[in-house]
This record gives structure tokens, C-alpha cells and sequence, in this order.
């Protein structure tokens, strides 16, 4: 029997995990919730998805819009054996005892502090960690990138040391108020909190991290330098580390993929979900091994690289396959992700 | 049998109206060419389509990206009975001889000059017009914009006086090297070409068009103000004009979509195409009627809007459908442009 | 003996009007404030000004980052005649009684109600009604570019109707959080507030404003459709009424003056204030006469535009010139706006 | 006497190092040269500069634009001592012959390939290498920036290793056409050119660069992590240190500068020349000693730093100055950079 998922919060990462949801063999979306009328709340109505009230918001105001409202988020969890809470940073863990009365499971998202959950996850690093978990926390956007490809390197090669540089995007793109227009704003945080945050995940990564804001919607870029322990026998080598790792996605030198424009142009080309790109996107030429050093670039895209670690985590809550290899396959193939 | 079509130029547009053309029921994609190996070539050969080299490219340098190719662009031709032409401005013209040679039909884009073709076309304003022509120009995506909406306020209530201020977006969200920064540029001109080019359609329309460039890839944004001879009852009345056409996409005042950064947002959550929005976007809440004067903004796909008019020209040409309101029902029934 | 001015609020209008009080001859600069230490702040020190604490600051703030503190609000308007009111929107209005127990006269900014004062002022189009008023309001940025067009037209040539579509900047040069990064987004009011907002000054003036807000934080672009009663007899009598008169910059076809982005980077070679543009900027081929239909394109330094005017208007309330003529040119000789 | 400067180019960088000369006490600008008739040609004018035609421009075009010509580059290189190439990337090495022939001394900028001149210049890194040349090249912004900083830190605590990510404007604010208005874009060169281009400087200087540019106009930002042989005894040591030191700016926390658009709005309150920041800029709160290991951001004004190193490059050229300190001390009094 499919396990039964709410998503409590259907914006930039609800909505995405909502399709993601609904196209998994072995789960059910029960519904989504919304706390006012909007084009997204009418966008979830037209495909099919039962629309709960949340957040103080008005069963009437829906009604007068024409959007028809299956009830409560009380009402959602009651139906339901875990809900992903995508509601706005810090918001999720206000939600913490009601998922906990309700008796749901619940994956909360990184803009949360790492304690609203017993674990942080993600499928590559530590997807055994989840088993039998009851809260699961799936890092951030920035976070999953750097563990992923933590993921692929220690492992093989060991890590001694390691310096990001994120360069991250000011707003979402259906932003129309807020965000930074022309100009550069240093993040004044020796580390980043991004580096804390991957070591909720890999504990000894000795990783520094350092953050900048730019004036684009599209995707962050990090820069990486990193240092390993037993170097590859070559930069090709690296290039298929990665390229034989699910959720990486490297784009070749004939392709004239310049930058994130054309990163996400590939995307709408593909037709996955919402134009997204959920795999850490590297270029061939963007990767370079020096001896032991290796130098790499790598985009992430916000909005939607989180999405199939929620699914995953799901399935590691509810023991629904044996291993990280199997759920990630699945998750992937439903979600067209193949390579 | 389905008409036999061609695409020749897979780029913005062109790779759009491959799309559209493997939807209909009554054509047939034959094959789309490139002139190298790139991102878009790699998504093509990914959605199945037979590629062909055109413009002097190398069929050797596709082997090497791994890339299949068909044959040129004359083998492309050869088996086609009509070519959409997708180059870049002012390259369409210059194909027009060899498409003439290979006997066949041409549907070129509002880049190219007017006498490119036998006639200019838009489905909604002079399907008719198209019939059992050869050459056929659809116009450009603003001037689309502008027809469209003359043919719903024409016949209804008489137009005598039009204004319309053009705010056009400085290049497409694929490009990384060129468009405008931070600023506004004025096109001085008066009019813009593109109140002349709406008379290739409806040659007595009193519109008179400026423009100028603003730093956005998304949407162009139109404000109109027309004078009408036969005033409306109300403004509601105008309001469901509109919403009673095909390929226009009204935003109601719940929706909260501020301006084209959520449009494009309600795009990608509807999932056609590549994030594309292929009807004239209007806000209720943005078309004002005082007396017989008629304010409305509308809100244009530049990448988008012109693809189904391309597929209601292929039918036009081959007298596929006894109407333009049946050409464009089918059109739109294949795009999944319901209402 | 000068009239003595204070200036409250020491931010994007604040410090260039500080300036220019601070340059004329008829005038002396008493003070500006600040409610918090910044660079602002550092930089009214640098440039010699006395600072006195608003808005709940902390006196021990200022002293902890080694500014001298001159005193409070109160004690800055017990040495002043009047006070320039440069505080954010809708604050000014909350000063009022505050300016009026201290006996000092006040020009409030457009952002504040009409009825903030006795009256609302443009030099060029009212300067007389500023005469021994108590309290003035110098109307915003987009107003005054269009009262001072609209002093050039009416007399001349009579205006009968006037179409104005305003595109308008997102944000201030300097903000770093909020603002539009990518699209275009309306404003759904009919007419905008600019239209009787203008009338304020020119009760009778038939325009119609639109307005719609896109990613830049240059330069507002107004868009003019205006017919007139008496038309030039030709456009070239046009471009040298708007030429001959004050606060008007035209560039000329050969300056290569493409849009906003030049017209800034010639107000910083030509060095005024804060690389200002305190005129409406128009271009000779951007004004086209057409019969009695007027169209002209011009763009508003939104920063620096009022500044002017704020001087006028103290001058026209203590009748410190005999006319508007001898104000204005007083003005601008200080200025450095030579023609 | 003075040396009698020309400057070849009033763009961006000729424009900016004309003022400068123009300021000093043993330097005469004798002229400037444009290719055509601009508003920058008319800026020069106002600013009472003798304008000459170069690069084939045509004389009688700056007449009918009622600009005074006072001849060729050829006559302007008669009367001058020593040229300041300021002309396009690449277009000064072509300019060499024709500099050597007029028997002039030549200072090239950072685009021209390294051995265009004698050594490349810095400054504060090695003004002493400059002492009789013929023929220097300052080198380009961004290396400026990293040679400024190398000076400050290789004597005092011996750099053993740096990576720099360089966070590129994509193109200067008065730019209308070009530039990269959504998305990052890496540089796929490990390293980049900076980090060579610096050792034209520092023969052993153990630095490795990344870039990538993002759309901003305004300013470059450097994310630097140092290794140092000695460590200073704190972080507030290395903040002494840069702030000791000529053409650096630091701004305290207190100022409220979160980034680059109020660095630049600094820079219009400062009034230098065109808004202009001549310094490194770096932020007490972005700088981060950890052991041996110096983090830190530096903002870095494309536009106007390398002006000084042109200006001293001159002085060094003609052994006006006994030393480095007395040289930069000159320049940056006359520039107002006063600290």
C-alpha cells in the first residue's frame, strides 16, 4: 500500500514535490495546502490536486475564487502518514507539534534549524540514516550540492581540505519586489553557514565555505578547491566519478553551454517538471586536476534540487526500499532523470 | 495523408514549432536542422527528431559530439512538403530560391521583410488569406500580439485611434553575452515598425506604436490605448471579449500575478511546452473603459506566441481544416491550450 | 541676511538638496540629520555639515563611530527658517506639527499628501503661489518632469489631450534588497497617480497617465502622446521651445546617446552633485511632430530632479527674487546647470 | 617643467586618467583624441580639453557637430613627451610603431599582451622597475587590485599560497547592448589569466584565480583565502595593515555598506572625479584571520583604479619623484584621496 503524503505548503519547493510525489509508484499525494487564492492555488486545482486551507487562511476566500477546498490541513494530516512541510523558512518548525499530534511523519526542509528533526539527510550521503526516522530534515539547496559531491569524492579520494565559494542568486524568479538589482553583497560570515550545515551530514568534512550574492534568479555557482588525499590518475578520471553518479548532470564542450542561461534553457528544453534541474550540473571543462588539487565548478538550481531527496527520504522513513542505490533509482526514473 | 513538414533553424523558435508540428494530428515532423553541435542539437536528437545540417555545418563534427545526423538540408527538403523557416532574421530570405527549387511550401517569421511571402498571416485576423498560398509570413511575436487583439475589437465596437507603447524585453533568457544591463533605451522611431507591420494584416488600422528596450528577458508588456466607435456597455464587457477568444489568457485579481515574473511562474506551473505562454496575456484588473476609450495592458511571450500561428499557416496553405475557428480549435486542443 | 535651512532626513533627496542650499548665495545650511551612524552619515562629516539626531537615533551611536553630534532635530529647528523635509514617505507628514511648534517654515517632498501643505509647487509652471506660504510640497519626481514639459506646451501651443505612459525605475542606485530583478510589472490604477497628481499644479491639464515598473535604477522613461490646440509649425520650433527653456538637457543625434545608461555616464563626466541630471533630459530624434500630435520621449533622474525645485520653493516662500526667472537662473548658476 | 601628457582614447579609462593628469602639478595634458563625435567628445570640450581626431575619424565630422578639432593624433604626439594609451584592448600594441616613431614615451593598459612594454607597472608593488622606461604597462583592474594586496601582505607576513575567485561586472553602466543580464557565467581556465598576470608583477607570488562573471555594472569582488609564513599576531593587525596603506578603503561595521551598490553610492557622497573609487575597498567585518590562513573580499572599481598607477607610471618613467611613497603621495593629494 502506497504510503499517503501531505505537502503542507505549496510554493517554490511544495509544488515541486507534489508532482514528484504523484509520480512515485509507491506513494500517494493526498493534498497540498494553500493559505490564500492565487495563480498557484489554481494551477494546483488544474492538476488535480486536492487543495487543504492552512495558516489561518479563509475556506470563503477560496469558495469566492471558484477553488474548490477539500478542508483543513488538520483534516490533511488526518488522511495522511507523512507530510513534507514546505512552508517558509522557520515556519515549519512552529508545525512541529502538530504533525507530532497528528501522529505523521513529517520531512522538514534546510531553512529549518537542523534540530527541528532527529536527522539531517541526504539520499548520496546518508540515506540509511533515515530508516525508521520519524523527522527528517533534507539540507538546503547550497547544502545538498556540497554533500553530493562530497558524496562522490571522499570516498574515493579523501578529502584534507576544501574551499567553496558560493555564489548564490538573489531571488527566485517569480519574485516582482525583493531581491538585489545591480551590484555584489559579500556575505560578512567567515565560514558561511553552508559548511556547518554539510557537516550535519559528513561531520569531519573539512570544508570553509564563503558566500556572495549576485543579481541573477537562475541558479547559485560554487566554486570549489579542493584537496584529496589519493589524487586521481587524471582529470578525466573525476569527470567520470562524476558523470557515473546519479543526480549530476555534465555538460560537454561541444555543447556551448556558457553558463546558467544556457543551463537552464537545457532545461526547458528537456521538459522536467517546472524547466528544473535537479541534479548538481557541472561542466567538462569546468573540472581541472591539479596533482592533488582539484578545482571544479558546479550550478545548482533552488528550486528544485531538493525535491528528489525529499522523495527519498520518504522512503527511508518508511523502510519502502533496501538501499540508497534502489530508492534513488526509482525516484529517478519517476521523475525522468535519466542519464 | 499528414502534411510532410520541415524545420529549418532549431532555436527558439523553430525548436517550439517542431514541437507543435509533432503534436497535430495532421502533420508530420520530418526532421529539424542545425548548423553545430550544442545543447539544443544534444535535446533534439533526445526528443527523437531527425537532424539535418544546414548553413555550411560540418556532418563530421556532429559525428564526434555523438550526434546522429540525417542528411542537409536539401535531403530534408526532398522529403518535405513544407518548411517552417526558424533562421535568424534576414537569413530566411536568402533560403527563399532553394526552398522555391525543392518545390516547397514556406512559412517564414516576422524577422523577415514583408515581401518575403505571398501574404502576411495571423490565424485569428486572416486565416482565410492563407489559402492555397505558398509563401506565407507569420508575423512577429509583437505585431502577433497586436492583431490579435485588433480582431477581437474590430469587428465588435470600430476602431478609430490606437496608441500603444511598446515595452520590449532586451534579449531572450538563453543569452549570456548580449542585451541591456541596467537602463532604458528609446527606439526612435515613430512610429515603430510595428504599427506599419499590423497593417500587412489589417491594412486600415489606425494604430500608431512606440517603443523602447528595458532590462528583462521574459515578456514583452504592451499598454494600449484605444478609441472605439461602437463603445462596449462596460468595461465587462470587454473583459469577457477577450476571455471568450482563443489564445488569450486572462489573470483575475486573486491570482495576485503582479507583472510577468509570476506569468512566466504560471507558465512553468502549467507545464506546456518549454514554460511557454502562447496567448495574449491580459490582468482583468489591467483593461479599464471610460467612455469609449479602452486602457489595457497585455503581456507577450516573445519565445512562444507566434508557434501555434505557424501551425494554423501549414493549414491555411494545405486547406487542412474548412475554417480558421476549426484550424485553431485543433491547434490549441494539440498545444493543450484549453480554457 | 540668509535664509537658514535645515534639512531633515540625509538620504537620496536630503543630501543633494543639502548641497545645493549649501551653494547658494541667498542661503545658508544649518544642519542635516540622521538617525543612525552610516556611510551617509560619514560622508555629511567629510563634507563639513552639521549632523543632529532624528527619528529616535542615539546620540552615544553616533559618538561610539567617532561623528560629531551637533544636537538633536528640535535644536536644529530652533536656529532654522525652514526646514527641507527629506524623511521617507508618509513621515513627513507626521514632522508637520513638530516644524509648526517650532516656528519654521517647511517644503515637504511629492511622496506626502497634497494637503501636507498650503500648496503644491513646480518653479517653472507656479512659482508665484509659492509667495509667503508657510508650508509648500515640490510634487515627486515623475510630476515634475511632466508640470515642467507641460510649462513649455500650454502657453505655446495649448494642450488638449495628453497621453503618458511612465516607465518607471524599480529601485534607487544604492538599494541592495528590494527592487524588480527580471520582468515587468504594471500598475494596475487608471489613470496612475502622476496624472492628478500633475494637476495639483495645473488644475486643468487633460492627461492621462499609465504606468508600469521595470529593472533598472538609473532613470525613469516617460512615453508623451500630447495633442495640441495651436500646433508648431514644425517639430524643429518644438525641440527649440523645450531647448530654450531651464531644466531641459536635448541631446543631439551625434552624441550617440542611446538611452539611460549614456545619460547617466555624461552626468558624471560632466560632474554635478552626485552625478546628477536635475533636467528632463529629452533627445532631438526621440520629439516627433506629427499635424497637431506631439510624441516626445524624456527621461527623470529620479534622485536629483526635485532638487532644484526645493530651492525655488524656499526662495519663492521668503520672496528672496522678484520673479520665477530670476530664482530659477539663481538656482541654477549655484548648480553649475549652464546651457 | 612639466611633462606634457597626451592621452590616446577618451573612453572609460582615457577620460579618467586625462582629469588625473590634468590635476597634477609636473604634468600638462596637452590633448585627448576621440574617433568621432560623441558625447563624450562634447564632455572633453566643456571640460576645455584640446580634442584631436585618431583612428581615422574624420575632421569635418567634429566640425558639423560644432566640436573645435586641433588636429591628428600625429600633431598631438608632436607636442607631447609621453602618451597614455587608453585605446580599445589590442588596439594599443597596433598603436606602438606609431608612438616610437613620434618619438614619445608610451604607458599601455592591462588589455594590451605583457609584452607590449618594457615591464609591467604597479605602484605600491614595484615603482622602482618603471625608473627610465619608454614603455610601461599598467596592468588591468583586477590584477591592480591583487598586486595592491600582494604589496601589503608578502613583505610583512610572506604569502605561501592564495586562491582568489574573481566575481567579474559583465560589462561597465554605460553600456547598452552587451553584457549578461540573467545567470552566471564561469571562466573555463584554470587559472585564469589574473593570477599569471599578477606574476608579471611578483615573479613568485603562489597565487591561483577563478573567475566568473555575474551581471552587475558596477564593481569586481574578490573572495581571497591567503596562507600566510607569518602570521600576524590578529585579525585587527591585517585591518591596520590595509588601512595603513595607500589606495585602500576600508569601511567599518558601522557604516552599513552591505555591498557593492553603496560602495559606489560612497563614492557619489565622495565626489571624486566620476563617482569614482580608486582604492581597493574591503570591509572590517570581511576580513578573517584563522591561524595562518587570511580570509578576505575586496571590491574593486573597473572603471577608475588603475587612473593613480597611470599617473605614477609616468612620474616613474621620467624620474619626477624620488621614491614609490613620494610618487603615490603626489598623485593621490592631487586626486583628493586623501585618508
Amino acid at each position: 500500500m502506497p504510503v499517503r503524503v501531505a505537502v503542507n505548503g505549496y510554493g517554490t519547493i511544495g509544488k515541486r514535490v507534489a508532482d514528484a510525489v504523484a509520480k512515485q509508484p509507491d506513494m500517494t499525494l493526498v493534498g497540498v495546502t494553500k493559505t490564500r487564492p492565487s495563480f498557484e492555488a489554481r494551477s494546483a486545482v488544474e492538476r488535480g490536486y486536492r487543495l487543504f486551507v492552512a495558516g489561518g487562511g479563509s475556506v470563503d476566500e477560496f469558495r469566492a475564487a471558484g477553488l474548490p477546498v477539500a478542508g483543513t490541513l488538520d483534516e490533511l494530516l488526518a488522511e495522511s502518514d507523512v507530510v513534507v512541510d514546505a512552508t517558509p523558512d522557520h515556519v515549519g518548525e512552529q508545525h512541529r507539534a502538530q504533525y507530532a499530534a497528528a501522529k505523521v511523519a513529517a520531512v522538514f526542509q534546510g531553512g529549518e534549524p537542523a534540530d527541528v528533526a532527529e536527522a539531517s539527510f541526504n539520499a548520496l550521503a546518508n540515506y540509511a540514516v533515515g530508516r525508521g526516522k520519524r523527522r527528517l530534515r533534507v539540507v538546503s539547496c547550497n547544502t545538498t550540492g556540497i554533500v553530493r559531491a562530497a558524496a562522490v569524492l571522499r570516498e574515493r579520494y579523501g578529502v584534507t581540505g576544501w574551499e567553496a565559494t558560493l555564489v548564490r542568486r538573489a531571488a527566485d524568479p517569480a519574485e516582482s519586489k525583493k531581491g538585489l538589482m545591480n551590484g555584489i553583497v559579500p556575505t560578512f560570515q567567515f565560514p558561511s553557514h553552508h559548511g556547518p550545515d554539510a557537516r550535519t551530514i559528513f561531520p569531519d568534512l573539512p570544508i570553509a565555505t564563503v558566500a556572495l550574492v549576485v543579481p541573477t534568479t537562475l541558479m547559485h555557482v560554487h566554486v570549489n578547491h579542493v584537496r584529496l588525499a589519493r589524487p586521481p590518475a587524471s582529470g578525466a578520471e573525476v569527470v567520470e566519478a562524476f558523470r557515473s553518479t546519479p543526480r549530476f548532470h555534465l555538460f560537454r564542450s561541444w555543447e556551448h553551454v556558457d553558463g546558467t542561461p544556457q543551463v537552464m534553457e537545457y532545461a526547458r528544453d528537456r521538459g522536467h517538471g517546472r524547466s528544473d534541474m535537479m541534479e548538481n550540473v557541472l561542466w567538462e571543462t569546468g573540472i581541472r586536476l591539479d596533482g592533488s588539487d582539484l578545482h571544479f565548478f558546479q550550478a545548482i538550481h533552488q528550486e528544485s534540487i531538493v525535491v528528489p531527496e525529499s522523495i527519498d527520504a520518504i522512503r527511508a522513513m518508511f523502510d519502502l526500499a533496501p538501499d540508497a542505490a534502489t530508492s534513488i533509482a526509482r525516484t529517478d526514473r519517476a521523475l525522468g532523470l535519466t542519464r
